[in-house]
């Protein structure tokens, strides 16, 4: 299980009983434990995560568990992208120390029914188009650190909804835990990583850096004063092939709400490339 | 902080760093913990636990937090009995090691919005008459085995589908706490102690243990194979002079669910006795 067996792929632990083991004898070594939550499909952006979760503990755990809960119905949990030996390679090779691989009959055994419902911020943006979404997330990332009991737990800003979700949850339920977000990690045209990019077509993924690229135009418009930046962001992405515009809004960063000219925001959207939905966000630099 | 001080109250912790501290101590010097969770006015039943929880763990943390959000509008929250000092008097004498004593403001500090929902289980019996309660039970239960993270949490029989649920919420959401059942004590002529039974008058009070007696008339009749029991049950109580009848039912002492012959069953009702309502439950023998 150490980082000193060499091996090409991490060791993976398949139930909690496993993983509290290993962390058992990491802590009575006075170790400290970084998790770092995954669906797998594992790219360099997770890899970023893991590397922010070494500069904070001794030892590192990724969980790979495709959460069927947070997935509404016709959406792509079936098709969602699955490499396990690829990501235990990449897992070993990132210096994590251990992979947490759950079934779902380990994570939802039989008479589950417990659910964490995450109060408004889990309303608006991406709540409104994935009904359920985050309580499935807030309920599966509370079961993963309470499993774990980690001093620290890694999360992309890409997901950035979910992180501000997360940090609130952990809060409110005095989960003892540091969170920590992490950059979007991004290719060199500006398209930020996601294990959903693999469904674009060769001219869909062509198009697709326009999403960061209206995202930082927005930003800077907003930022001049034009309140009516978001609007046409919109309209540009539609023009330019996007099939459909969930949202692009200018939040405030922390509450999500509208956004104050002295306060912190972001800009976030989600948008469909024929069948593909992208997610992206930035801070709004004023 | 220490037993071994001699002092008339035990000493209390308002803060949750305070209790972290203290716990943070004790786990060095590898000591287990179990914690009360009370709602203060301490009675007999309230240190039968604090007796169990001391053949559980070398130290004994009880809280003491009367949860608004566990009451809906029109109860008892802003007359339920108080009694901070005496409290603190009988949790020394009971040989517990500190009491826990938030404020409202420390457990729901500005901005909080997370709520556990227990499910199925917290619609039935008391959930029916009392909507939302159960949810405020779990959110602030979770709230203090996560602020504690005791090796064994301590509730009393008495709050029987409270019990279910706290089981069931830890285990859905993998809190590593070991949950301990107390059998309910009762004063001499079998009226359940409870914080309530101060509100009676003489003459409520003299025909409260007629509610301990029904039951146990209900369990020996349903026993015996009269589906009727319950029924009658609840009419020997309006004609005693109870005001009001919320529900005495059998049910599967697990799921809640209707019984089956073959598996533990129980006899649970809530009634009122004027303006104070009165809950018991007892195990079926076959």
């Amino acid at each position: 299980m150490s980082r000193d067996t060499a091996t090409a792929e991490v060791a993976a632990a398949p139930t909690v009983a496993e993983l509290r083991r290993s962390l058992a004898a990491w802590r009575r070594a006075g170790e400290a434990v970084a998790l770092v939550p995954t669906m797998g499909a594992l790219h360099a952006g997770h890899l970023a995560l893991v590397a922010r979760a070494r500069t904070q503990a001794r030892r590192v755990v990724a969980s790979i568990f495709v959460n069927p809960t947070q997935f509404g119905p016709g959406e792509d949990l079936t098709r969602y992208p699955r490499d396990p030996t690829g990501d235990r390679c990449k897992l070993a090779e990132a210096g994590c120390d251990l992979a947490f691989m759950p079934t779902v009959a380990e994570m939802y055994p039989d008479g589950f029914v417990a659910r964490i419902d995450p109060g408004p911020l889990a309303a608006t943006l991406e709540g409104r188009f994935r009904p359920g979404h985050f309580a499935g997330v807030a309920t599966i990332v509370a079961k993963l650190l309470l499993q774990a009991l980690p001093d620290v737990a890694v999360f992309g800003e890409k997901d950035y909804q979910q992180l501000l979700i997360i940090r609130r949850v952990a809060r409110d339920l005095d989960i003892p835990v540091q969170i920590e977000g992490v950059p979007t990690v991004r290719e060199s045209d500006g398209l930020a990583l996601s294990s959903r990019n693999a469904y674009l077509t060769a001219d869909e993924r062509a198009r697709a850096p326009l999403l960061h690229r209206t995202l930082r135009d927005v930003a800077r418009r907003h930022a001049g004063g034009d309140a009516a930046a978001a609007g046409a962001g919109t309209r540009a992405l539609l023009a330019a092939g996007f099939a459909k515009v969930d949202y692009l809004e200018v939040r405030d960063a922390e509450t999500l709400d509208a956004p104050h000219a002295a306060r912190p925001a972001r800009v976030l959207a989600a948008a469909w490339l024929g069948k593909t939905r992208l997610i992206d966000n930035i801070a709004l630099v004023p």
